[in-house]
């Protein structure tokens, strides 16, 4: 790629602490003065909220894998695109492992539609870093529960949940060498940020 | 397939008189006592009402291709297959040629990827019969221009609408025999509308 900026992705499922952690690590580049772009899926610009709004339909699951993927194309074009080309690095909360492990092992559609479909959304730009935050989904639904914004999966079963966990884990198992790591995220939130933190700086050093 | 309805499509581009005719074969039909479902593309469902609000976004290709992808994929799955399937014809404003038209051959996505997307949208299920009304961009956005809906493709250039006109044709050239029909749309409303019903009736005789 002739861009310079680093493309960093937190992944993980329901109350994992995503973006507590991706705050964190934006806020540590930012105080490096270190330039960033801190956005998320599906949101991150004004087509992605709309597409925010959508997903509180029940979709069928290529329906709901497309508004995804709409919105992804239109971040990755509209921010995710021109901050790395600016030399930034770009943290986002959810990517392309969202889409394989939530609507390719929870729902079941297979993944070699997907990575065809999803390539056309990223252009073929994979994160640089993937930062799993792994944890028991019983767990993860327990810390969600108290939050007010009712997300679309959250209404899924436990079973559901679980399998997303498995696909997370076996791509963090399959992974290129470097390019995933996995924080178990049932330790305190001020441990998974800070081991976040390290090795983001360990990947800008 | 298992489905005992007709599955009818009106493509075209801006201005053409889809809907019109649409409305006149519904129209007939329910005359005649068959079932029908006359609905239009993106809308005809909540999701694609909300996908219609999407597109007045500045959406780059890739993500107008799949919202488009995401409303057809709903509207199959809770209006199309089973209104087919329960014997009723269904009788639909723009489905896959339009994507193909405006996607491909307006904003230049390759065919071959934009087919094998929608694929995942209409589970391979194709129109029985495609009347497209073809008609010259010029008169067709003069007659747009007095409506109150403001479309997306409407605030595209005339070369655009030119490309989008060559794909339909293209389509119309290829298409298995018996699979489609080109009405001139440059005739008389009720001219087009009597030769759509006429066309419709035959394929259901």
């Amino acid at each position: 790629m002739s861009d310079s900026g680093h493309f960093i992705v937190f992944e993980g499922g329901e109350g994992s602490g995503k973006s507590t952690a991706a705050e964190a690590v934006a806020a540590d580049l930012e105080a490096r003065e270190i330039r960033v772009l801190l956005t998320r899926e599906p949101g991150g610009t004004v087509a992605g909220e709309k597409v925010r709004r959508l997903l509180h339909e029940q979709l069928v699951p290529w329906a709901e894998t497309f508004a995804f993927l709409a919105a992804r194309a239109q971040l990755m074009d509209e921010s995710i695109e021109p901050a790395l080309a600016s030399g930034a690095t770009v943290v986002c909360d959810r990517f392309e492992a969202s889409t394989f492990a939530y609507q390719g092992w929870g729902r079941g559609l297979p993944l070699d539609a997907l990575k065809a479909a999803n390539a056309h959304a990223t252009k073929g730009r994979s994160p640089d870093l993937t930062i799993f935050l792994d944890l028991e989904p019983e767990l993860g639904l327990r810390r969600k529960r108290g939050e007010r914004e009712a997300v679309v999966t959250g209404a899924e079963s436990l079973a559901f949940h679980r399998r997303v966990r498995d696909g997370y884990q076996a791509m963090f198992r399959e992974a290129r060498p470097g390019s995933w790591m996995m924080i178990d995220a049932a330790l305190p939130a001020d441990l998974v940020a800070k081991t976040a933190v390290d090795a983001v700086r360990k990947l800008l050093a």
